[in-house]
C-alpha cells in the first residue's frame, strides 16, 4: 500500500520551485495455512480502500497451479459472491515477457476494474508474480494488488518484496518497477504439488541468507538436509523456523533499502555473474539453480582471498550439493563470468560491490576483482564438477591484473 | 530524484510482518534561457549521483527538435567533451505507443549507461515526455532523467509532474508511472519555432489553471489575448507573469497529491470527456484541443446548475474563441460523453468526482452528473457552434434520471 505525506512546492532559485513530497509504503508478508478456504475472507478484505457495493476480482494465475487448484478457488469466490475471472499464464523464465505483461492489461481492460477498490490477485511462482506485479504496477499507473506464491522461490523470495519486472533483449530483469502489493499471503500448502527440483530452486535463495547472515539458519539447513525437501517445510518446528529466518532475513535487507537507494546489497549475493549465465543458458537453469553457481564460484573467491577457510568452504559446497543444486555449468566459462560482472558493474554504477561472504554468516563487498581470481575460482570449481579430490584453492594474484570495470559496449 | 528515509519491518501479527518505508522524492522545475550555450554547464551537472569519469548522455529528441536544434545540442556536447547519442522520435499522439517506449529502451542498452550517473535527456513535447519519461522509469526499475520541454503544452504540464505513460488498446495513457524527473528545465526560446495550433494547444492547460484557481490569471490571459500567440510569451513582463502562474499553479496541486492518492483532482478539470473525446477522433484534435471542448461542455454543466452566471459563461467560452480553441466536435455526442464519464468515473474509483467551476477562479466537484444534463450541455453547444445566439442554457431536470456510474464493460 502507498499513501502520501503533505508535498509542497518551494521557491528555491530565480524562476526555480522545488517540489518535494514523501510516499509512505506499507504491506503485509504473513504466513497463512488456507487462504481458500469458505469461511475465510481475509483475502478478500485486502486491498479494498472502502467496502464495494460489488466485488470484482482479477486473478493471474499460473496454468498449472489453475489446473490443481482452480476447482478450490473457484468455489471460494463463488461461495464469497465474488465475481472473478481467471487469466491463466505460462511461467516459465522465457515467458517473462512484455508481451505477457500486456496481456494481463488487455485482460483487465476487458474484465474492468475501479482504480482503487478492485485489487488484482496474482496466484504463482516468482515469474508469474513478476509479470503480475508489473502489469499491475502499470495500470492506470498502479493498480492494487495481492501477492499468493505458490512456489519456495515465491514464499521467500520474489513474492515478498517489491520488485517487478521482465526479460528483454537478453537480459534479465532489464524492464520493470518497485510497487509494493497490498499484501503477500504465503500458504506453504501449495508446496506439496511443487516438485523436488523446484523446492530445491527455491532453498537456493535460503542458504544464500544464511552464508551471508545467518549461521542458525545455516546448522538448521544442515541439520534438516535429509528430510526438508521431502516434507515439503510441513510439520516440524525447525521447517517453520527456516522460512521465518529466511523470510524475515529477507525483509529486513529490503526494508531498509526499498528502492536500492544503495547499492551495496548483502542480497545480491550470488546475483552478480548468474544473471548472464542464467539468460545465455535459457530455459535449461532455473533461477536458484544460477544463483547457486554464483555462490559456489563466490565461495572460492572468498576462499582464495582467506575469506572463508577450507572447512567453511567444504562445508557450504557441500551443502549445495546436498540439496541438489549444481556447482558448475558448461557456459559458465571465464568469458561468460567477466561479461556478467561488467554487467552488474554497470548496474551497481560503475563499482563491482561483489558481496563475498567472510566467515559463514558474514558478509563483506569488494570492488576488485580480477580475472585472474575469476579463472583460477572457475577452474577449481570445473575440477570439482569434473570429480577431482581438491585441496584448498590456491590464492591468484590480484595486482597483475587490471580491474573490472563498468560496461558499456565499448568497455571491453 | 527519489532517496529513502529509514524502513524497517515489524512483526504484527501471528507470523505476520509490515514492511514500512517513505520514499523522499524531490526534483526542480526551473526557467532557464539557453539552455545549451556553451559555457553552460547546468544541463550536464543535473542528476548525477558523483562525478564520473567520463560523461554520457543518452538524449530522447523529438524529429523535429532535431531538425531544428540538433547543430546547437550537438556542439553543446561537443564543447563540454560529452558522449552522446540521438534517438529521434515522431511524437504525435498516435506515436505514443508502448513500441516506441521498447525503442529507448533498446537504444540506452545499445548505448550502454550507469545505472546512476548517466542520466537520460528527453528533448521535446508532451507526448515524447511520457514516453521517455516512461521508458526512463522501466529502464533497470528506473535510470535518472531530464525534462526539456520545447512545446508549451510541454512547458506548462507535461513537462513538470511526475507522470509518465502511452496509449494502450484505445485507451489514453492507459498505462504508466509515477516517476520524478532529476529536473525540468523549461527554456521558452524554443516556442519561437512551434506554430501558432500548438501554441494555443497549450494555453487550453492555463486558461484550465486560471478557471479553476486563478482569476488573476483569466484576466491576464483576456488582457494579452492579441499579442500572446504571436509574440510566442516573449518580451513582456505579463507573458512571465503568466507562465509562472500557469506552472506554480500546477506544481502547487501536484505536489500536494504527487501519486493521486486524493481522486478529486482540480487539475481533472477538462479531463473527463475528453480522453474518450481525444481518443475517438485520433488523430484530428490535439490533446489541449480536447480539453477545450472539455472545458466548454463544464462551463455550461456548471451554468445551467446556477454554479456560474450567464456573463461569466460568455467570457469563459469567449476566452476559448479568441485562443482559436475549439468548443464543439462532431464526434462529441451525447453517447461518447456518457461512455468518456464512465471510463473517469472507473479511473476515478466508481465516483463521478467531476470538478466545475464554481464562478471563474473557483472550483467545486459533483458526483451527480445526469444524462439530461450532459444531453443539454451538448446541444446547447452545438447550436452555439453553428452559429446560433443563445441565451443562457436552461437548467436541466437531475432527478428523474438515474445517476451514471462507474465504468466495467456490463454497466452500461
Amino acid at each position: 500500500m502507498q499513501s502520501a505525506s503533505d508535498g509542497y512546492v518551494r521557491n528555491t532559485e530565480r524562476y526555480g520551485w522545488q517540489v518535494r513530497a514523501k510516499q509512505d509504503v506499507r504491506y503485509t508478508v504473513q504466513f497463512y495455512d488456507g487462504l481458500f478456504s469458505h469461511a475465510n475472507t481475509v483475502l478478500l478484505r485486502a486491498g479494498i480502500g472502502q467496502t464495494p457495493a460489488c466485488q470484482r476480482r482479477f486473478v493471474v494465475i499460473d496454468s498449472r497451479v489453475l489446473d490443481l487448484y482452480g476447482w478450490e478457488i473457484e468455489a471460494f469466490f463463488r461461495a464469497n459472491r465474488v465475481q472473478f475471472r481467471f487469466l491463466p499464464l505460462d511461467t516459465t523464465e522465457p515467458e517473462k515477457t512484455v508481451e505477457n505483461v500486456l496481456r494481463v492489461v488487455r485482460g483487465l481492460d476487458e474484465f474492468g476494474v475501479n482504480r482503487r477498490s478492485d485489487p488484482l490477485i496474482a496466484i504463482g511462482g516468482g515469474v508469474l508474480l513478476d509479470v503480475a506485479g508489473f502489469a499491475a504496477s502499470l495500470y492506470r499507473r498502479g493498480l492494487p494488488y495481492i501477492r499468493v506464491p505458490t512456489t519456495l522461490m515465491g514464499l521467500i523470495d520474489a513474492g515478498i518484496g517489491i520488485k517487478t519486472g521482465v526479460n528483454f533483449d537478453g537480459h534479465k530483469n532489464r524492464i520493470g518497477t518497485y510497487f509494493a502489493p497490498q499484501r503477500a499471503y504465503l500458504d506453504i500448502h501449495f508446496l506439496r504439488t511443487v516438485n523436488d527440483r523446484h523446492v530445491a530452486n527455491g532453498i537456493a535463495e535460503i542458504i544464500k541468507i544464511a552464508i551471508i547472515k545467518d549461521i542458525r539458519l545455516f546448522n538448521l539447513l544442515e541439520e534438516n538436509v535429509d528430510t526438508l525437501i521431502a516434507d515439503r517445510f510441513a510439520g516440524r518446528s525447525a521447517y517453520r523456523e527456516i522460512l521465518v529466518r529466511a523470510t524475515v532475513g529477507m525483509l529486513e535487507e529490503l526494508a531498509n533499502n526499498l528502492w536500492e537507494h544503495v547499492l551495496e546489497r548483502v542480497v545480491d549475493y550470488g546475483h552478480t555473474f548468474s544473471p548472464r549465465l542464467e539468460m545465455a543458458a535459457l530455459p535449461e537453469l532455473l533461477h536458484g539453480e544460477a544463483v547457486a553457481i554464483d555462490m559456489a564460484l563466490s565461495l572460492v573467491l572468498a576462499a582464495q582471498r582467506d575469506l572463508l577457510s577450507t572447512h567453511e568452504l567444504s562445508r557450504a559446497l557441500a551443502l549445495l550439493d546436498a540439496y541438489g543444486l549444481p556447482t558448475h555449468h558448461a557456459q559458465c566459462d571465464e568469458e561468460l563470468l567477466i561479461a556478467g560482472l561488467a554487467e552488474s558493474t554497470s548496474h551497481r554504477d560503475g563499482l563491482q560491490r561483489v558481496p563475498l561472504s567472510r566467515g559463514l554468516g558474514n558478509s563483506v563487498f569488494v570492488n576488485d576483482l580480477t580475472r585472474l581470481e575469476i579463472r583460477s575460482a572457475a577452474s577449481y570449481l570445473s575440477a570439482r564438477a569434473a570429480g577431482a579430490l581438491l585441496a584448498r584453492p590456491a590464492a591468484a594474484a590480484r595486482t597483475a591484473e587490471p580491474q573490472i570495470s563498468a560496461v558499456p559496449s565499448y568497455a571491453f
